[in-house]
């Protein structure tokens, strides 16, 4: 087991009926500026029980922040935020909107042009303000993490940054939020937090059975429960323990002294940035391409997910991880993410694409041994087609 | 699921040579009270870790907290710490000194009878010393939990209280400081995390499925890595994994949204009051006893328990049940605790004076159903001897 420093200072009101535990949680005086998106929130009742729940306290609002949130949206809320003298941040929605409203602080309180928080992946972070966060929409784990990803589409670029400063204080996972949910946005809110996990558990053996056992419990409860959950759209329990998975996924624990991929993403994200495809989808595509591609390197824990998620025991070792790789494909499609570039009508100039972007952004040397190079992620964007 | 809140603000600085990173955690300016037991950390080199990491910062010793710490060794802890105008505590030992510091952090600011800490069970804290933890013998999982459990030997008392103010700031789990532990800690170590899992997995359904296999996780990391550790004791990979099992077992994650038990830990605290048995060692006698005497009542989760952490798949229901219990038994005995009372040379009077304590410290209405009377208590021990 390799060492490690865990610690999350994010705290969680989970269940239903739980907004209205904010006003314990932000400041009677604080000036809060209400950070959401396309408006989806003001038909499912989330913003009255918020307006409800924040009482007396000064409110800006904010509106309109994009799936795969724009560089110049966010700091036009960040101006916002220095004009208002605002000193409490809220996000309602989903990854996207909680991902701005971390740029959002850390810009609101950074000297010179934001984009270099980008650029330096916010270890020039040096303040935040605080804020929280309401869940609508899970999948990326945003609501307990210190990362985000932020989009600025006139370069094609999707860049992701992280700061100890960048935790919600709270985020509050309602599982009745996300009953109005597309279909589509339920199939992301299984696909990416399986990915998230895969990106920390399939690599190599270090001798941590229990952060093995930890991932594994939360693809086993991703398999067993998404597809009920899309056939049970208002199950309860069903949404919640998806909820509580996606947030599982992503807070640092399964990820404590274990190498990490993260190629799968980085590789994604280009093709978010290019084509537009939904996070999830870019992953579905990528994830079992480079499972097949990289698989010499990965063997030993590809052979453990075969038996242990899988229950595979029959077949040369060869077969089994081929058979796993299967499933996991399988699994993806039956919960509604396709996984061939060809399923998205991309071709062979969208890999050429993707690999110009990779190399532009210096994503030439990735994965748990980095070395994941261009010639490797051809390799993987070639299995995709 | 049921509704929750949970945050830990507990950091975790995992791995070899991890004691030296304290002096970033704690001020500089800080006056430490280092606070241990019995003076191992002596032999094996951790308080010269400890001293040096500490640097230039102003320290005051206290030496002697008790397996099993006593409130009046922590009533004068808590007053040398007043007269030293300590600003840090800082724990070096297993659950006992540190469940001891976490003590004399609430005591040596309280004003009144610290007796009525325990009284009021921690609910009566306004505030407690900072304090950090260097754990050296993992087994009651209080280096990332709020809770504490103290001795007074002259009443026959074993009290358990918490507060929020009672996290560590941090705590340093390096597995190379238990490589000198005896064999009998180590089975503690085992034990003792098990059946805190136990506590919060083994009660009813409530459709938790991701906690249900987080706890299941731990089991299986404990069943598979427990012998092993004890066969091939300098084996740095388990014992790093079984310190973070111990951990992992009660820092509140796997209990979030589900019922709770805790009924064999009441019942085992007078057990160690009575008669000095080790905490792990009351937990092999009583949980299994427990298990069969309330099985009716654990009927569903016993069958998946049965089923996922011990694959038995053979059999009627009632067999399963009981060939899961019987494995539990066995893994007890396995790596060490013996699990009848008559093992430990207590007969039928140990059963009523036991019975006696639980009635004057009023747990006659313990388990996740609170209908665990005296009665079904006698039962249990019963079962037991």
């Amino acid at each position: 087991m390799n060492n490690f420093s865990f610690g999350n200072p994010t705290r969680i009101l989970f269940g239903e009926g739980q907004i209205k535990a904010i006003s314990e949680e932000i400041p009677a005086d604080a000036r809060v500026m209400l950070v959401y998106g396309g408006g989806s929130i003001k038909q499912n009742g989330v913003y009255d029980q918020i307006i409800d729940a924040l009482g007396d306290r000064i409110i800006s609002e904010f509106a309109g922040v994009e799936a795969n949130p724009e560089f110049t949206t966010l700091c036009k809320a960040a101006k916002q935020a220095q004009d208002d003298n605002i000193t409490y941040l809220l996000a309602a929605g989903g990854g996207s909107v909680i991902d701005g409203v971390k740029f959002i602080a850390a810009a609101a309180c950074f000297e010179g042009d934001p984009w270099q928080i980008l650029l330096k992946w916010g270890k020039n972070i040096q303040h935040a303000l605080p804020f929280g966060s309401i869940l609508t929409l899970p999948a990326t784990g945003s609501e307990m993490n210190s990362g985000s990803v932020v989009n600025r589409s006139e370069m094609k670029a999707k860049l992701p940054f992280g700061s100890p400063l960048c935790y919600p204080k709270f985020s509050v996972l309602d599982p009745t939020t996300t009953y109005t949910l597309p279909v589509r946005q339920l199939t992301n809110g299984i696909v990416d937090p399986f990915t998230h996990v895969m990106e920390q558990y399939l690599t190599y053996p270090v001798g941590a059975d229990l952060q093995d056992r930890l991932a594994e419990a939360i693809l086993q409860s991703l398999i067993e429960t998404g597809p009920k959950a899309l056939a049970d759209p208002d199950n309860y329990d069903l949404r919640a323990n998806l909820m509580w998975c996606a947030t599982m996924a992503l807070n640092g624990l399964i990820g404590c002294g274990v190498p990490q991929d993260w190629s799968t993403h980085m590789i994604g994200h280009e093709l978010t940035a290019l084509y537009g495809l939904d996070h999830a989808q870019t992953l579905a595509v990528v994830l079992p391409a480079n499972l097949r591609i990289r698989k010499a390197d990965k063997r030993e824990k590809l052979l453990q997910y075969a038996e242990r998620v899988w229950h595979i025991n029959e077949g040369s070792d060869d077969e089994r991880i081929e058979a796993a790789i299967a499933r996991t494909e399988a699994f993806f499609q039956q919960v509604g993410a396709p996984t061939r570039l060809t399923d998205y009508q991309l071709g062979d100039d969208a890999i050429g694409a993707v690999l110009s972007q990779l190399k532009q952004h210096q994503m030439v040397k990735l994965g748990e041994r980095q070395d994941v190079t261009l010639e490797v992620s051809a390799k993987i964007l070639e299995a995709a087609r």
